[in-house]
């Protein structure tokens, strides 16, 4: 599959058409070859600086790199988005290097169903290497992570307490953390913060690979060799560990199949509301004549009828 | 209902307790009387120092007044939530004061719709105030704001570039902006970042409410006499336009039951996976003999079938 024709897939699967799916479903038989790198952390972190370290390493190996960025759905951050991508721009005309923004405009299930389809696309389209960053903060960010096998976190010395800063569910899933901008002061304390966090997660959930926290400075490139050698290991890990892969692997699987069927049901309550089969149903909650939980009963049970 | 049958009540909403749905249903259709007022923004913006001033304000009218606080889903987080919770210990001998925690344990559907549970149940007991307070700065605690006819959002000086701090989504959900902690630095920059954001806001969707931005200092009541007066301009806004308060109880509702019949879905899917329905067509998809697109497919015909 070339350039054009792997673009244009994106842009079906980013507009919702629902035609593109067929073609996904075959796609995704061909893959599983890619290793797919999640990158997260909040805004202003340089996780683009760092995935710009990163595309330069990969290819003097000579590996093909594809990046998806996944933009936040709010449009008051547009220009954050396009600044990052700027900085990646002396890759735009490197033939072994993709490059492609993700909007997050739709749902919840949405976002993560779309970037699934993407990561399959690339997958079987021959990219060796797939990184996917997130530029926003919400939750919708975390969940995409979820389907990824290998997720870097990159926190910054300016994140203030680190506990604070590290949001919801980003520790539970991220496989490497980098401190970034190391060279600002308070590195060395928001590091440790995160290594007793990993060591408090680790009595809980511990399955064999212990995460490392690196110091980075994306700007001029130090710690990024080592940043690059912590994602081998993890893919190492996994290698080495076939069954626990597997188990997280179909842990992944399970999630994504998740929301696919949400989404269908969705649609499903989203053409009844449009047929107007709820207004009358809606005034009756709204005059307490009826209530949430029996509106909701009746809808499941229509569904399911 | 009494207070110790209120709390027991809101124990058995929060640890999923189903068969306590007939009872909250009744009690939906008994309420509608309660003004609900949902408090968000970021960690240590200073929201339970605020609460704790507004429930002074509200018990100087005679009005009863409940707290709920939805606490974030991380366990990392513990240590700050208890210690606000002490700043509003004063009012806790007050018997016309009700505080409650809420765990925000459950999947992004389960707290939403939890939290509409306890609303209904707090409404239905009497109590004339609802302030819901959001701990956490997920996407979950955004979420919960959607089913809230009056959102506050708290912000600092402190938050830097208000642009970036405001999370996705928090400032389409706001109705009143208070910049807390005014007298520290920079409180005027983040004030009018607001408000030209509000602004770009209302030419989009302006529904004839003009959300205020108000300056406070809660930790000397500063401004606090303002925000509740800005609480009680939202309401008379509410009453005096009764179609639309309609049509935005109507959404809040329809995204509510929305939820409700996801959680049905859910609940299907886990019992076929507890059934090991699954476990064949997830070894498929990770053999990639199959693709999580064909199985979200046979499961949802199974569901609806």
């Amino acid at each position: 599959m070339d350039v054009r024709e792997t673009a244009r897939l994106i842009s079906r699967v980013e507009s919702g058409d629902e035609a593109v799916r067929d073609r996904v479903k075959a796609l995704y038989r061909q893959g599983g070859r890619a290793r797919i790198v999640g990158i997260s952390g909040p805004p202003g972190a340089g996780k683009s600086t760092l995935v710009d370290q990163l595309i330069e390493r990969y290819r003097a190996r000579g590996l093909r790199v594809a990046i998806v960025a996944i933009d936040p759905s709010s449009p008051f951050s547009g220009g954050a988005v396009l600044g990052d991508r700027v900085r990646m721009a002396r890759h735009a005309t490197d033939r072994g290097v993709f490059i492609r923004s993700l909007a997050a405009r739709g749902a919840l299930g949405g976002l993560t169903a779309a970037t699934g389809d993407v990561l399959a696309i690339l997958d079987a389209a021959g990219w060796d290497i797939i990184l996917l960053e997130t530029v926003g903060v919400g939750q919708n960010e975390v969940e995409v992570m979820r389907i990824v096998p290998a997720v870097l976190l990159v926190q910054n010395p300016g994140d203030g307490d680190a506990v604070q800063s590290v949001k919801a569910g980003t520790l539970e899933i991220a496989h490497i953390f980098a401190v970034n901008k190391a060279d600002m002061a308070g590195a060395d304390k928001v590091a440790r913060n995160l290594q007793e966090m990993i060591a408090h997660k680790a009595r809980q959930t511990s399955e064999g690979w212990e995460e490392p926290v690196l110091l980075t400075e994306a700007s001029n490139g130090r710690g990024m060799d080592e940043l690059v050698a912590a994602i081998d290991a993890r893919f190492a890990f996994l290698d080495a560990n076939p069954d626990l892969a597997r188990r997280e692997e179909k842990t992944r699987l399970q999630a994504r199949i998740k929301e696919l069927v949400t989404q269908h049901i969705h649609r499903r309550i989203a053409t009844s509301v449009k047929n107007g089969g709820m207004a009358d149903l809606l005034d009756a909650v709204a005059d307490r004549v009826q209530d949430p939980h029996s509106v909701a009963e009746t809808l499941f049970r229509d569904i399911t009828a």
